[in-house]
């Protein structure tokens, strides 16, 4: 991934618990996608409003796809910080990547991607709203 | 707790995965509240019904207190056995206790209980129904 | 996916738990790993004796990668099966491949792959043992 | 709980993640004691060092018996506040005393406590060690 890291985009730092760990010492594989939604839910937020308010107003946007690449193990008490972007946006559907590095940012841990569908309460795919694709561009 | 466990009860059994564990290699302690509710699905279940159709009935059994004895751990790969009773009910709540021993049930590792408020749709208290109260008879 | 599931396969039943689910009613999506993990665990269990056993010998088998396919919701109180199967072994790596259907079987919810190193206790890539190897023949 | 909260204590701020909620639309009840811990953490890093540490030297503090009520519900991207104290050590255990509440701090959500051992690497209880007692004064 020599490409530049897609716009917008935002850093949420995080700290470890206890909890997030496994019995071997490290952050269990499938939390990396619970901290990938905290990366994505800051994204949205910092870009205009809550992934609530879309919620509010009808749209859901559930995932379709993700993928992680687990290449550093992060443990108990380290302070991560989780990378996020939007990579790409269609009529209905909605692109993520995200990092998350170590402490001082020097190495990469995770690198992961999430594709999203638009739907709206009955679960139907709807065309993205202007006021959503507006928050992207 | 030498008085005998209240009836109705169940046992479920459940096999420890790894990421119900933490980096002390034991399963971590926040988990054993989600075993019992897992037992509290399988014990109300036996009774009639599942939980999901008290919803559906408008009526939801949100926890207002809980508490965990911690007297033995439990380990990845485990099969342990989750014992659930009913231990009381008055008019607007239930109470549940709870037992986790180890596979060939000769061992108790957890010891636990919860206080459940029984409410409408809009969170209101409201009286146990009688289609509900009549399942724990 | 229309490529016969590879062997050797399992199957594993489910039920899913209410702290399965999120505010959208459904399975979360980062629990799906969490599931594919237990299914994991069945098949080496399975084949003769359980992944806690493989880490006892000094063998870890730490994931490199994961995807998943959201292809239909779970929701509370649900049976789902999760089939594992194994995809490929190298000198270095197993794969794992993985399907979650509804109770019935009739509709697959989820697909998944996992991509797994093979390391000693230290972290350090080694060889699959044979004693390992051969469980998978 | 008229009592003044116990000191030392600290403040630690959250924001709900979609995956801490439940189908319910709040935040899954066995997820609170993952909170508390993050506010034990919070405390003894406040205090001198990481809890990592206190492992580092062979000490460790299981979780003995936990307690929480629930008073009001948290809901997704909320921020909320984790209030965390000692509320008494022994020779031999060390107890805390956790209340969380919304984001202006003006309704506690949660009370709960938690008692812990102190052992040694071994499992075996310990006298606290004066270093870590020291923490605390």
């Amino acid at each position: 991934m020599n490409t530049p890291f897609p716009e917008p985009s935002c850093w949420l730092a995080h700290r470890i618990s206890y909890g997030e760990t496994d019995a071997m010492g490290v952050v269990y594989y499938a939390n990396y996608l619970h901290l990938f939604e905290r990366g994505r839910s800051e994204l949205i937020r910092g870009l205009g409003f809550s992934y609530s308010v879309v919620e509010e107003r009808g749209i859901f946007l559930p995932v379709r796809e993700a993928t992680c690449r687990y290449l550093a193990p992060a443990r108990y008490d380290e302070i991560i910080h989780i990378r996020t972007g939007l990579s790409g946006q269609s009529r209905a559907s909605l692109n993520f990547v995200y990092e998350i590095t170590n402490a001082d940012k020097s190495l990469v841990l995770t690198r992961g991607t999430t594709q999203h569908a638009v739907v709206n309460a009955q679960g139907r795919p709807v065309r993205i709203p202007d006021w959503l694709s507006a928050l992207f561009d």
